[in-house]
């Protein structure tokens, strides 16, 4: 798809579609409401759900995935992300505008792995009450009232400056990753997600491998780096570059958290030298 | 969204999306079945997913998140809801038509919370089989060969009194909420619904509270009024009004349920004063 | 809907929307990454969830819901089914035309119960990678970079045999059930399938069985015939002709995997004459 530019801006994307990403769950109906709640505003703009099932109130998961997703979106994708441990608060809500498209949703880092490899052009703190589905939101369900509503609108072409004030994008809340330790030998870094089937992601990125072998301490165990499971036995954890783009731990039709018992921040180091 | 009427009443809004809220779980595609028989007769109408995660058989919880939820859709929605423990036996398959928009499902009053808000204006037991899927529908599976196929019938502007015999709205089967009882120092209420969260969700509306300081006595514990889950301590519980209209029992950051081993009817008691 | 034919086959289906089944699960994202691909290319082609919770890699549940499923969708429907132990492997990634759509997917089996009902009309190796997203697909998300990016070229008109090199339907891999031996007064067969209800779907179609009583011994017990569930007491044990075309023991509001402790591949035999 080609972005024809938005009427204020010509090097913006024009919004076209809105991606939720919520830790709602499936259960109680929050999303589909907040999708009628989109619907009432923008009843032809196509919703795709990026995923439900964040871990309650877990930026970094949110983070991980948003950062892992936006680039397979057409240009103009509207991420509305809440997860949002500060709802009710006074933590800001903020629309921002990167290369690829749009972020609506609670500034607190949510965005920041999309913006460490797609810059923010402009920020907007959502202070335009005319765009909210109620003047008076709700304390606890901001998604409904504040952004579904927002994004709604920006879909159906309200231009991006009208959402509120202009905020500089320097001040934007971020949620950095840890730093990876990169030596001539090794590489160290530690775990930034782990998915439902228990694969361990990394915050190494696949540019720091090698063609030459490496391997993986994790744990007080080697692990061979390879391309894909089926090069190990059934129940052996191999170290992949994964399909995101990050160095990964997976045991072969497995669950490696259970079996390594890992966390989010646990440590690993990758080898260039044979096992 | 404005509706401009349906051909054969100038009251009855234009049917222009079908909602789908269910029992059937995700995992064994008979949620994706409903909406291929959408699509067969109805190329083209918006399907919107509500809830298939209703514990399975559970009117009670299906009522609360249609009654819920309606509010939030475009006019003209239809609803179509199948939590149907009678599937198979006597039980009768009915259209109803309200202000917002139209009930496709069991006449088991999984519709009776939207109608305590917005009257029905018409019913129909769905007797003409010339809309359902095959005129012998399964014994177990009617979401399919009866309600998608009558609600994509619907969708297409099929008249809603030709999808079989008018039925008087008032033999339309109630599934009524337990009265509160509003002292003029206190209400007394009991949970009608707990989300995935844990959080216990009274029949008490939010109108009986007032702007004076208010605390609710639940399960021998006396509980603070306030806004949002951050007003208290990560771990601590608070009473809230919810996003969805009724007084609401949390713990920021924690499982209400599972604090308070609590269950649907469990009763609470609101107290006008001071801790 | 009818098929007005595609433009290098008159016989074939227009492609009209892309039905989704994997094991990916909800949580991680990936089902969305794979909408966003198909977006990229195929901006208005609606895309429909049939089931993303298949256990993984479990080729006979993906099987079975594809087969039970396509039935019920719009001729030219695209089915996009990745449940794949082998990706990254040798195995091939393929493309079948039947008489009621496509499928695109790796050469597991996967679509050998569609094609038992319904014969493949041609097949295609997926060789060409200008239809892939990248001509270097990721080791462990073919979904994402061969499957998503093929099925949504295809959506947008490209010809089929355009899409690889053809193959010999005979040399697809093929999933087959089990056999049911059939006696005079008994069809013995077993469970191909177990639902998220617990329910027990077995591998007997439901033409095997007759309008004269019948009843069933499974696990040393003999269950009535009967067709639905309200006709035996809250946790009693029925058989039934279920909706996917297959007998069925369920347990009246219970949970027959449980109650049975039963699993894929177990025995049962129905007995044509009164308990």
């Amino acid at each position: 798809m080609v972005s024809v530019g938005h009427p204020l801006n010509p090097r913006s994307p024009r919004p076209n579609r809105i991606v939720l990403l919520t830790d709602f769950g499936e259960q109680d109906g929050y999303v589909g409401i907040m999708k009628g709640v989109i619907a009432q505003t923008a009843p032809n703009c196509p919703v795709i759900d990026l995923s439900h099932r964040i871990p309650p109130q877990d930026i970094g998961a949110g983070r991980f995935c948003l950062a892992n997703a936006y680039r397979y979106f057409p240009q103009g994708s509207i991420f509305v992300a809440v997860v949002d441990p500060g709802v009710g608060s006074d933590r800001r809500s903020i629309a921002v505008e990167f290369a690829q498209g749009y972020f609506v949703g609670p500034d607190n880092g949510l965005i920041s792995g999309i913006l460490e490899n797609s810059p923010a052009r402009r920020a907007i703190h959502l202070t335009n009450r005319h765009y909210w589905r109620i003047p008076q939101p709700s304390f606890t369900f901001q998604g409904r009232d504040i952004f579904a509503s927002v994004a709604a609108h920006l879909a159906q072409g309200v231009p991006f400056t009208d959402l509120g004030e202009t905020l500089p994008v320097e001040d934007l809340v971020t949620f950095p990753l840890l730093s990876v330790v990169i030596m001539p030998q090794t590489v160290q870094g530690c775990l930034q997600y782990i998915d439902q089937f228990g694969n361990l992601i990394s915050n190494i990125p696949v540019s720091c491998l090698t063609d030459a072998p490496w391997s993986v301490q994790f744990k007080h165990q080697q692990i061979p780096g390879g391309q894909s499971y089926h090069q190990v036995p059934i129940g052996t954890a191999i170290a992949l570059g994964g399909s995101h783009g990050w160095l990964e731990i997976a045991i072969n039709q497995g669950h490696a958290q259970q079996q390594f018992a890992a966390q989010v921040g646990d440590e690993l180091t990758v080898y260039f030298d044979k096992l």
